[in-house]
């Protein structure tokens, strides 16, 4: 066999495989992440979030500490606060929690909660009101720096990713977040792990063809 | 423009207009189908259920009577009854309902029921227990049959639903369910719906090939 042929079949190989990337797929449940003066409020002055456990994402954890999320027709208890603090507190939750809370949420980014609503969160006696920062997480995936070159995957990109089970479907416009303190995890909320037959351990593989 | 050229034009036409097929949705919450047996438990014998507003298949409506559904974790309240009586009673929830239920639901066909959980079924002081029938509804279309011939579509067919909005997907594995007593309408339930970005009108478009 030739050097030339032998290079382009590992090409078409690499190509191939990069085509057909499997990602595992994380569904994320009602959760808060708090910043110091909202921590301050709930807990008292300088009081340290108590880490649970770790998430997949490197230095992100759960925190043993709960709180309650209350809205104008319902309430959400012993919803898990995510540590470190942040600069800014954004509450995530899913259409479906909304529906409890009866507050409309709107699917955005992490981070970009500029207009969107508020809400009172609450620790035991304790309460703030958040004047934003109600989401519903824009679905997406975390890839790390190796792993974003290996299946040729860009920052910001939008992809498309089928998820095989008894009800299988396939996401659109899926954002791509590449970073070298990430590990590779794609993360949905439960209504689109309900929507998709999401199970632990559930793959889903990620195809930039757009149909 | 000689008939042929014409001919093939317009054939093409036919073709591209079929291969994108738009089809309004709709969204079912949680309800229940009761059987004689059933009605006379729960509300007392010979009882006519009192249609409260037609639904978009011909000859079903919504009831207003109203049920609890009760699991060994929870419950659901003003569960609606879709009429008429069936000849199998049959709950249809979604996975956010059954959390709160407590029991895990299987996705099944309406009607394919076999080996399915039960759950108790209450309406004031009354109480049943369905031994079987409760699941999480398929995701299907019905078509009316003239439609099925326009769009080129087969009963037991199953296709891909691209819905376009701010939190776009394609359902994959749709049921095609075609019958002269149909109006055309896909159905999904509130995971779904919420996964999909839902809003009532949100149509979605007919994709035959697989990817």
């Amino acid at each position: 066999m030739d050097n030339q042929l032998l290079e382009n079949i590992v090409n078409e190989v690499i190509k191939r495989v990069q085509e057909e990337t499997y990602i595992e797929i994380e569904a994320s449940g009602k959760h808060v992440h708090l910043n110091r003066e909202a921590i301050d409020a709930l807990f008292g002055t300088g009081y340290q979030l108590t880490k649970a456990r770790d998430l997949s994402q490197p230095g992100q954890y759960a925190c043993k500490e709960r709180v309650t999320l209350i809205g104008p027709k319902g309430s959400l208890h012993n919803v898990v606060i995510l540590g470190p603090e942040r600069k800014e507190s954004q509450v995530e939750v899913s259409h479906s929690d909304a529906v409890v809370l009866g507050v409309p949420v709107p699917v955005r980014e992490s981070g970009k909660v500029d207009g969107t609503p508020g809400i009172v969160i609450a620790s035991g006696s304790h309460m703030i009101r958040l004047d934003q920062g109600l989401i519903a997480a824009q679905r997406h995936i975390h890839v790390k720096t190796e792993d974003a070159e290996k299946y040729g995957l860009v920052n910001g990109e939008i992809v498309q990713v089928k998820v095989m089970s008894n009800r299988s479907l396939i996401f659109d416009d899926v954002m791509v977040r590449v970073s070298p303190n990430y590990e590779t995890y794609m993360h949905i909320d439960y209504d689109e792990a309900n929507a998709c037959g999401f199970v632990k351990g559930t793959k889903g593989k990620i195809l930039k063809k757009s149909i």
